[in-house]
């Protein structure tokens, strides 16, 4: 730590004063806090607060302002696209001690947690109460990150995303002055959508110490499905008409021929390899059997068959979990390689054409990249295995991406449907939101953090 | 006009050649844009544009931009706080022309529309093709209006609100420059939410001028009921039951003892004077029978009788014409009085204890309010009747009103579930999202418009 600028060395001080042990300058903390799953190669941050409290979230967050020193909120490290490197070195802020559940309200269905609950220990204190929080990354994620990065997954398409779920934050801003947006009213028309605009907005703009969500009655009943099809273009027919059908299916995935292979090794599954939907449908008993007897049919007529149960519990957790496994699924199918993870999302009608171009690229460029998808939103993942030590590897594979990205823009999609643009889709979002929408964005960013101290590097590419 | 600052004037002169007839100055012209059915002492403009096309609406801004000139949006003049005065004078930009729809996306569930289409005549242009856009606040309203003023309805406890239900957004800054927001895939996690950022902001941060909206396959059934109960709290038993159970009901709206009355005598219709549920519920043939015996289940344990059933479509439109009307039922009731509009929306589980407050507080000071409320919300509106020549009883109105809304507030609510802060809820603002909230609030306003010209004497207590 010797090569520090005195400045920061102070602020080290400051904060190890604080908060004692509870701050680390060891190399391991540091590399691991500073690293993804996507980015291997730390770039870590000075030190490593783990915070207790909103109040000593906004101590380190003033101290470090003083100091123009950066910032960077970590929950628990499952994000994708960077967002908790730390390119400038700086105070990493680690929330996942910040991991009680404050109240919940069963009668207004909505529960306020600290920043460091993830959704699975959420849903474990809920479980006596009937109620469920359904947003599902994958990854048992904190519900601060998931915010964050307006998190969505494989539920989005009945329940919503981060965005339609968070009631109102508590948030410490870059002068560490700490702010409330939104109230446990179900709607509000008072003033500006300060909620939403901290959703996703990946650090950058303030800490979020707190959160109100919007959960759910658990349904009465649960089934799931599966559902292999002739080709693609069936499957994801079958989508379109159960979506327009107004059908309130609560999960509905696509899992390509490649994928099913992968998921069939992993797994220990004998699923046939073509593409495959994964259905679950939430409701009353009747309304779960209506429900999938209508996508049954609609299936019928578009190639679908082997309209597979699985109404016991055990049997829906062992097809959901071979969908969760997809990712390692896949990544077990190239030892030593690492994903790149791809995450467009279009308008529904061109799902099936960006799905068989990409196809088509990908096998002209004799690639290997299973897709997955949550069609119901129009939303995949094509999963890029990459050979992180082979530079060719990782050229081909970037370029598979840019050119998928540009071929969902095209469709009238965006470069990111659910993991954020953090340091790897920067150019993206100028192409998406256009040279104007990106320089509203950055004009609101440094009107909220005018040092630029809060996850420098994310979002907008430096120095542009 | 002989009054306006030779700055103002050269605006006019440069609108007049860009415009033609089409920029007005006639006084009843200005009196009509400057005023709205809770204010109908007119705060006029000094001209007001129609405009056709978001190049003329850009060019208008940067003409008005040039001499700091304030710039107010309309639509059709349907907005309750006062959003479309024009305290500071300025040009009025309406938009009602701007009425085409651009495109209907049958297999995406989307349309693009130009701000001026009304909910109703969208409606209409749906009509074959199977879809419809639920969004419902009574009044036929433009769309760009009910963005800009985050407004729902009747059906916003199925379908969410207008926050839900824009993807995108064509939108005109203060300098006059064009920017989208968002695309057409149905969810994003493309840096921040801009599109959130301008629903809601009532023409202070921006005008739109074209949006892109979510639309719904319309259910193959639809049934509607009421359900008369022995007292308040029974009823909104039954509905925190409903919701908690995942009933996707409709719309599920409460009238009480006084505005059944109302409704009788208005609509001559022979409803018992007590708190009453007007329900109705989409689906499938089975599913929307499934959920009304449901509810009817819950409403008899909870003292609610006689639920009647509206199946065929005239009854359904009779009872919800009805519904509709109430705002008229109310008014009609005291002839000469206009009404003040209260908005509060409060944790459903504190929904049956503010009501009572409120119809306590009302009967202690002698006025004669109806409640009229989209319960499963928790937003219910107390309808106000007041002689506007009588100073006596606007003070009486005003202070009931700001004894509702700080009882809201104390019980985690909001001071406008829909209707916006336009001209009067400013203070509440205040109470409501804090010094600071409106602090940053207002750090945004001045970054997007450091002018100030958008919409001024908003969401903003001029000189704070």
């Amino acid at each position: 730590m010797n090569a520090l600028p005195s400045e920061r060395q102070d602020v080290l001080t400051q904060l190890r004063a604080l908060l004692g042990d509870r701050l680390s300058t060891s190399q391991s903390i540091r590399n691991q806090h500073g690293s993804d799953i996507a980015h291997p190669n730390a770039q870590p941050p000075d030190a490593v607060a783990f915070a207790h409290t909103t109040q000593e979230v906004s101590s380190i967050v003033r101290t470090c302002h003083a100091a123009a020193m950066p910032v960077i909120a970590y929950g628990v490290g499952t994000s994708l696209e960077g967002h908790v490197l730390a390119p400038q070195g700086g105070v990493c802020i680690d929330l996942g001690r910040m991991d009680q559940v404050v109240a919940v309200n069963e009668r207004d269905l909505d529960v306020t947690v600290q920043p460091g609950v993830t959704r699975e220990s959420l849903n474990a204190h809920l479980r006596d109460t009937g109620l469920f929080f359904p947003i599902d990354p994958g990854a048992n994620a904190t519900l601060g990150g998931m915010a964050a990065t307006r998190a969505s997954g494989t539920n989005a398409v009945r329940y919503g995303t981060m965005r339609e779920n968070v009631l109102a934050l508590e948030v410490v801003l870059a002068d560490g002055s700490v702010i409330h947006t939104g109230t446990r009213a179900r709607k509000s028309a008072a003033g500006y959508d300060l909620t939403r605009l901290f959703v996703g907005s990946e650090g950058t703009l303030g800490i979020i110490t707190q959160l109100t969500l919007r959960v759910y009655g658990i349904p009465e009943a649960m089934s799931a499905a599966v559902c292999a099809f002739e080709d693609l273009r069936g499957a994801v027919e079958t989508v379109i008409e159960t979506i327009q059908l107004g059908v309130p299916v609560a999960r509905i995935e696509l899992l390509d021929e490649l994928m099913i292979r992968a998921v069939n090794q992993y797994s220990k599954l004998a699923l046939r390899e073509v593409p495959t939907l994964f259905l679950e449908f939430h409701g009353s008993q009747a309304g779960v059997e209506e429900q999938a007897r209508t996508v049954a049919a609609i299936a019928q007529e578009h190639g679908g068959h082997g309209f597979e149960w699985a109404l016991l519990p055990e049997e829906r957790t062992r097809l959901w979990k071979a969908r969760h496994d997809a990712a390692w699924a896949a990544l077990a199918m190239r030892p030593g390689s690492t994903s790149l993870a791809t995450d467009v999302c279009v308008p529904i009608s061109r799902l099936a054409d960006c799905i068989l171009e990409t196809r088509r690229d990908v096998d002209s460029m004799h690639a290997w990249a299973p897709i997955v998808g949550h069609v119901g939103d129009g939303n995949f993942h094509l999963v890029l295995l990459v050979n992180r030590s082979d530079p060719a590897d990782i050229e081909l594979a970037e370029r598979l991406n840019d050119r998928l990205v540009r071929r969902a823009l095209a469709m009238g999609g965006t470069c990111t449907g659910e993991h954020g643009i953090g340091v790897g889709k920067q150019e993206f979002l100028i192409e998406e939101a256009g040279a104007e929408g990106v320089a509203l964005m950055r004009q609101i960013k440094r009107t909220l953090d005018p040092k630029g101290i809060l996850n420098p590097g994310k979002i907008f590419a430096p120095g542009n």
